[in-house]
């Protein structure tokens, strides 16, 4: 039984022991679980054998009770409190090494205590929501959900960093992304896939956004026109998941973390990056030198939040026309512009998207022009035999947590933060 | 538009070129998407740009095709037939490297092209019902999703073989199992997790059930009196993934596998495991050493298909009662007995589960037992501060797929099979 169903009448319910006051007579135990709270009343001449166990319990231990729940309007906890007939401690704990207060990576060292803070267990209750309802959105359209290999022949597919496996007498290396993979799934006729799992960067960053492991959502579909196509898919799918969020987080996230979810309008606004770099100019005199003009430098990417709310009244900004020397080979280019976007949330970039380079041709040429051809043979062999046009995007799971939560740091939106100092626990 | 929506008027399609004939004055054009077949027939003099394109296309390519769809009663597919008025050849395809009848392994180099078979695609469109009925029972059920890492800092839990991964300047290896981790979650106070994720096993097998990849779906639950709910969980979870299997791909099961997907009654047979081999050597003649009974010995598991359906008319068998030298130190025992089961499905052992033994001192002893103390200290950490009787069970997606379709191997069941000779493409 969770203790938010108690109603009064016989009960059995197991809990943590959040707070415990011996009195001279009485002894009154807080208990706790996911659901909530609920007082246990001992009357120590009633039932001295129950008191007997609470005067040796400890914080934080877990315990399951039997009684009666009875009202009492004096109890400030739902009104009602628990006169135990019964108690057993399941697990005693010992005193607690870090509270809220200690640093972070000390709260990483026990990360299983510091999880037990309410807006540790909101955090992951929230990403419950958010990949159940992209998944909802996205079955509800035909996709196929799949699971392709994190153990993979080559090293290479953008330049990034990947760890190293021996597997076996050869060597294995474990994947940044599912990129290729799910644009094999368009090659075998899959149509529209996504795909929720690990994904492994071996960069040695410190910055508050980079982990070398982390929760990647991505998806992929074909018959698409244009890249346009890729974004009402996105923007669409990021509209349900917030108002899933908000129906059924919306509430405890504004009192936990203080913030409205904001369910956004569509379609969200898109802007060319050129454009993007005029207005920062115009509105806050922000300059660049050209040479960097082909990509959305950090600050940049930072004052978008400013620029989409002052210009659109909007949480979201697309942006498009990067260079395609920034841009990954396998995006599709129409007179040298890739057909691709960012896009940037609050001030923050969660996705790149794009539609896919589906022609062996083309493909093996750009390919060729990054001097990514041997590498990538692979995976050039999936668009001999026909390919649909086709595209898609990648979002990070703790990522767009940190965003709508204003969670200060990846190493608290990752259930266990990984880096390149951090592999424990 | 999807060819199964296609309804009288015009219309904008895109697919495969499934058939192809060119009649003097006269073409037939059969193409497909995942969702059906349609007939694209072409009056040479009318459209003979449309003509043009076809008399030079190749067989599994993509096309684009504009056009208007009308009744034609002679036409098998539906009744229907296109009109076109343009077509475009998005991609075009080689001769295909290999068909239906090919070897497994040529069939698993080009397995971008075996997957076009129906009964591929329909293996991940099932897979992809199994995986959200699974998620809709535990969301109902208050379960919370996690990500635990894969990357983990030391080799062993269960005695398996790890892959070892350079990690910067250190060692790390790949998961075998959530199992640490979804029992952390226990201690954060998560209460209900589930996981589906990739595992890792370094085993030099080459029967018909291993790969050293494939995608776990895991789950843990605390507050629980005994295995029996963990049990009673399995069961209940399962039976809903069947009834949702049968509604939404039952027939389609039926037509291309030949299977009837079959939705167990509650609750599952239960036997113990000295029991099985009593019931074993009485019905079959079947006969082990003594001292092979303290496990399920393979040729044993294989026959529980045949006693289940005969004892009880059913395709599950729990069993309970194992040896504890045959189990994970972790699980809980009463009186020397470990309190889990393995599920039988068809003759295939499906899962493991149990309760956890959640007391520091008596978990750290029966690691001490099996020698395995020093490599699991860092969970042993986990039970100190309080953690809730708890349990759970581990599935694989790809083996319950293998076992429900009748797949022959699980090189056939996963979108990429992985293996000690097997990791591309």
């Amino acid at each position: 039984m969770r203790i938010a169903d108690i109603k009064e009448g016989p009960v059995e319910v197991q809990g943590w022991i959040e707070n415990l006051r011996d009195k001279k007579n009485m002894q009154f135990v807080v208990i706790r679980d996911l659901s909530g709270k609920i007082q246990i009343t001992v009357v120590k001449s009633e039932t001295p054998e129950v008191a007997e166990i609470f005067s040796h319990a400890t914080l934080e231990s877990t315990i399951k009770v039997i009684g009666k729940a009875v009202k009492n309007d004096y109890v400030k906890l739902g009104g009602i409190e628990i006169i135990p007939e019964s108690v057993e401690i399941t697990s005693k704990a010992e005193a607690l090494p870090i509270g809220p207060e200690s640093f972070i990576d000390q709260r990483l060292d026990y990360r299983w205590l510091d999880l037990r803070q309410v807006k540790n267990q909101l955090i992951f209750q929230v990403q419950t929501v958010m990949a159940a309802a992209l998944r909802e959105f996205l079955l509800e359209r035909h996709f196929i959900e799949i699971h392709t290999p994190k153990l993979i022949p080559t090293a290479s597919e953008s330049g990034s960093e990947v760890f190293e496996v021996k597997y076996f007498d050869r060597k294995a290396y474990l994947a940044q992304s599912p990129q290729f993979y799910k644009q094999m799934a368009m090659a075998a006729g899959f149509e529209r896939i996504f795909e929720c799992g690990p994904v492994f960067r071996a960069e040695k960053s410190h910055t508050k956004k980079h982990a070398t492991e982390f929760t990647g959502f991505d998806l992929e579909f074909s018959f698409i026109n244009s890249f346009e196509d890729v974004m009402k898919m996105e923007e669409e799918m990021l509209a349900h998941m917030l108002k899933r969020i908000k129906e059924r987080c919306g509430e405890k996230i504004k009192e936990v973390f203080g913030i409205d979810v904001v369910v956004p309008s569509l379609p969200f606004p898109k802007m060319k990056l050129a454009d993007v770099y005029s207005e920062l100019e115009n509105r806050y005199g922000f300059k660049v030198d050209e040479s960097e003009k082909g990509d959305l430098t950090t600050e940049a990417e930072r004052l978008c939040e400013n620029l989409a709310k002052e210009m659109f009244g909007h949480e979201f900004l697309f942006i498009t026309d990067y260079s395609f020397e920034k841009r990954a080979f396998y995006h599709m280019r129409k007179d040298g512009v890739p057909q691709g976007y960012d896009l940037i949330w609050k001030g923050v970039e969660i996705t790149t998207g794009a539609q896919r380079e589906h022609r062996y041709e083309v493909l093996k040429a750009q390919a060729e022009e990054k001097g990514l051809a041997k590498d990538v043979e692979f995976y050039l062999e999936f668009f001999k035999y026909g390919v649909p046009p086709h595209g898609g995007f990648g979002l990070g799971l703790d990522r767009m947590i940190m965003v709508l939560l204003g969670v200060p740091t990846i190493k608290e939106a990752e259930f266990l933060f990984r880096g390149p100092d951090r592999l424990n626990p």
